[in-house]
């Protein structure tokens, strides 16, 4: 057991959405007081840093509510109920690329808000990518905009703040010390 | 205007918490279809790659109630209202740590969630560590304990996942990058 658990005494769940839920939890401190803790359930997510031969990075641009701007990512999305990972990965690297690959490196997993989430993040690798003979449909609500952009490029757009989230800032970091 | 906007034409407060908002927008989509999106309001965050003289890093252990157990981070905290991301960035590792220092610099931020939150990290850098003279109360619900490892140690610990959230990842390919 850890000494600095916060063991629950009572938990309300606040919302149960599509994608997240919410719930506060009563939990006792280390030092015996109660505190509450807001937390959102999210079933987890996946990423792909995807190299074309060209040593191009397949990437995204689209629109993100939570932030009312367009930014540009490597492809991801959501585990979907009782699926692995690495289904994932491949599915939505078909859906958002329009690419497909026989080879899907596992690279490492992350917490992306371990104060208030439990979403966790899977990050896979290819550089062995083939284009699909027919396109995968996108979710009915995902619009996205494909582009194949150099390291050099992302790290321009980076410092633009046009991209701007952990994952694609972790695959920028993943391929300067890839290339050494 | 993005074509790929999405216009928010209904939005419902699910809950008004102490340190998230949770809301459920009806938005119009590029096609004119509706859609619903669920959107977690976080205040934003700052952390810090603090390192020793001895090029130790100096990271948190805690337990993080979302994950349900504890992970190795680097000192890190949430923005109070009208603060400016390098004071937050200051009290945090004052708080966390037991250092203080007259240097820290801004190296980036980004999107922890930007599928579902709109938290911004903010992500600072110091290698000019000084012993604070009086240690700075924690938050009265916050317990943690201070290490101080080398950035081998941390990779073994992310092998482990003992180190498991974005930020953390993130300083140690900062770090691996910045040795060159």
């Amino acid at each position: 057991m850890s000494k600095f658990e916060e063991k629950t005494v009572a938990s309300k769940e606040i919302f149960s959405g599509k994608i997240i839920n919410v719930s506060v939890d009563d939990v006792v401190l280390p030092n015996g007081q109660l505190a509450k803790r807001e937390l959102v359930k999210h079933p987890g997510a996946v990423a792909v840093i995807a190299l074309t031969a060209e040593q191009k990075v397949v990437v995204v641009n689209q629109f993100r509510k939570p932030l009312e701007k367009e930014i540009i990512e490597i492809p991801a999305g959501k585990l979907e109920p009782g699926e692995h990972h690495s289904v994932t990965a491949l599915r939505e690297l078909e859906e958002e690329t329009g690419y497909t690959t026989d080879k899907l490196d596992y690279i490492c997993s992350f917490y992306t808000s371990p104060g208030f989430a439990d979403e966790l993040l899977y990050i896979y690798f290819t550089d062995q990518l083939k284009p699909l003979e027919e396109s995968r449909a996108l979710d009915e609500d995902e619009f996205v905009q494909v582009l194949e952009l150099s390291l050099e490029e992302l790290e321009q757009l980076q410092n633009d703040q046009r991209v701007h989230d952990a994952k694609t800032v972790y695959a920028i970091q993943f391929l300067k010390l890839r290339q050494g």
